[in-house]
């Protein structure tokens, strides 16, 4: 059985609204508003228990999970939803091993996601035009053990991408349709091309100069809608609360240039 | 620039009802109602190219990603749909070098998706109680090269799991609560479990058991949307056809019991 | 040119979230969190027309609609929302000259949408079993001046109903399996019954008990989900805020019972 | 008890997929692929009676609604669907007395759905520019008992609107800014809009046109998405078929013109 030791991340959850990613010191104490912990109470405890806040309140020490450390990201932009980072990374076909891109970087939500799933042997490629983006996003990855699997730049996509050879690149950036040259060029042929965007101006620009551009094909847009159930027994209702919208994820493929061998 | 050789496995794409994985052979022949293609024909080409069929049509060779070897699954049962892969996937925070659980594995559509996100250092048990199921799984991951990463076994896991310290489990059983006694029993603490199950009343009884057995926390059920939207210029809208349903996923992880030291 | 007149009831709009539907009188002040209006301001103008608050917030007169009541009534109980009673009584086939039943009227917001559709040749019924139900209604039936096409009465429906050959009946009650006999007894041949109910095991319950009386037929169950559109110039979008659920709509027709002659 | 008689409209129901409307005649003969039934076994028979056709089949004997008429009708446009019909007729305020115009009037279907809303009392200007939906509108008017309300016209509404003072209008047009203008003479101060559009692109054009023109305010756009579900004891689900869009709803009241006394 596994063990809390000093040093360890823990997912501190007293619940929907609470929860507390902390790396655990001796003498630290986490406070809350529904009262604190001693840290010192949390080492040596296997993962999965169960103590109490001062205040009395039942607190779960649970080992974070890649979505865990997304709510507690310092942030300087808007995040994309776990339901859409979850799309867009499994229809990219990122594994272990992949070579990937993604610009921008912002607060560094999605780069996460990414490099938790690459392995070590795969490489991430983050751009962003913003120095306080690829900080801040610097910072997110050394919280999360997943700085060295990551290369970041301050650099304008739109310009052109400094590596090529690229299984997969994800597009986060307000005029997606500029970068697709770049991108294009950064990507392998049959590489795929993950772009999110919310609004359906943009989708329109960006689909249209994805035809036009004569290099992308199997081209798709997908929205999706997530609705949390309320199970009460006897009384099963999906909750009265959700997000209307976040994002549209536009998928596409790499096609060899005409004028390839 | 990567090049089709004899041996690969390429998706010919001719449109979205005639995707096709095919593995490449000198004197081989894919047959279609749009027009036949030769192997002989593919190999040499770079990744990305077009191609015409022998009536004409143009016809795109993408390297194949893990959800197009999915439509082309040998299949027994129903599966479960990409859009609830992905969120299970995501939810459950597998990566690579992850021990992970799956119960039942029927045509192996998920088994797939796990093994390619585990990698070479991860390993995936599956269990079902139809031979027929764990036959057509072995073949299916066979093809897409994944098979060395899965040990599969004919096994009623409501009667018990052969495995423990795994860090997440996905089920997919008609009947969820009966397996929850043994499938926690072979999750870690803090580990995460994962159900798929199409109607309500199955959500409710799950949860309610969820519950009740006191070693699982967290607790979610989750019903995803899936829109895809109609890209023409001038004329954007959402597609007129759409799934209503396929299933809802539950999310849950493993508390240390109570008499854990 | 139809001009506002002392007595009339005006809708004051100020934004999404202050809309005021007030009776006009001389020397009368309306006062908001945006400035106050005096009702001598009002009177003489056209409906559609723009003044300003004390504030200098612009404000609009308009002529209210029977859903402008609605966010305005006294209210002591959840009432049902726009988008599910359009549908109710759109299937109902409620006209000019019904005869329908509804219970519970709760705080009348139905019964005043219902009773503003049948005309002055039209009965509506309506029964609660809460003094302060039926009290309330009246009065919001009152400030919507259709008092007179409503008799209301305080009668638990589930043990009878004192009306019959009705051409529709609303139910919105906790356990509407209980009152489908009295209900249906109450019903013309081929009338219309149409049930809200806000979970799924209330769903079940009430088709289950719907089937097995042999009485109704054509039974159907409906959700609606409502998106509202945010559109700036270039920026189109849904709005990321939305309500997840509502309830749900039961639609059934009544058989002649097979004693019939 | 109603029985019926000779010249009635029945509507014959033997599954979803098979309702008919027929005008019982004594001789006639209603053949179907389930078989047939003789009209002289429905005559004098109770509404929401139980016969069986020649071979075998149950179906039931029911009194149309509104909606019953609609997949009957002649049809030589796509036409509103009922969830949307009933949420403009709702927002609309359209009751008995009402003045209202429409167009284009299509195949008719929201024009029998508001004509039997608006009572002897009410009138409807329905408008096209197509003499066949003039015509078509016409037979479906007469087959529902309704024509005697509504006043027909061989027009484009972009060239002017020969009414005024109308409470509400419908716009089921391709480019409804276009008639914005026209629409907008023809409403009574205060008089509300309501707008049908399927693409996204003509929702951002009619709004920034509304916006533009000063003369409408309180302006939103709704979608609204329809769940079945799908009720057998102890499996309720959504049901798996579902209507991915058929169009935005935009509701506007018009604004008093500044030059207004």
């Amino acid at each position: 059985m596994e063990l809390i030791r000093e040093g360890d991340t823990v997912l501190v959850y007293i619940d929907e609204k609470r929860k507390f990613p902390i790396v655990v010191r001796r003498g630290g104490i986490l406070g809350t508003d529904k009262g604190f912990i001693r840290h010192d109470e949390i080492i040596g405890k296997p993962y999965g228990s169960t103590l109490t806040t001062s205040m009395g309140v039942k607190a779960l020490l649970f080992k974070p999970l890649r979505q865990d450390y997304i709510p507690a990201l310092k942030r300087i932009t808007q995040i994309i939803h776990p339901k859409d980072a979850a799309l867009m990374i499994y229809l990219s076909g990122v594994g272990p091993g992949s070579r990937v891109g993604e610009a921008g970087v912002g607060s560094g939500a999605l780069t996460i996601a990414i490099a938790s799933i690459i392995g070590d042997n795969g490489v991430l490629y983050g751009y962003d035009i913003s120095e306080k983006a690829i900080e801040t996003t610097m910072q997110n990855l050394e919280k999360a053990g997943l700085k060295h699997r990551v290369v970041l730049a301050l650099r304008d996509v739109r310009e052109g991408v400094d590596v090529d050879n690229l299984d997969a690149f994800f597009l986060d950036i307000p005029d997606p349709w500029n970068a697709l040259s770049s991108v294009s060029k950064s990507l392998k042929n049959s590489g795929v091309l993950l772009v999110y965007v919310p609004t359906i101006n943009q989708v329109e620009k960006t689909v249209v100069a994805m035809r036009q551009s004569g290099v992308f094909g199997d081209i798709h847009v997908y929205e999706l809608l997530l609705r949390e159930m309320s199970v009460e027994p006897g009384a099963v209702r999906p909750r009265s609360k959700m997000i209307g919208h976040t994002g549209y994820v536009i998928f596409a493929r790499k096609l060899a240039s005409s004028d390839s061998p």
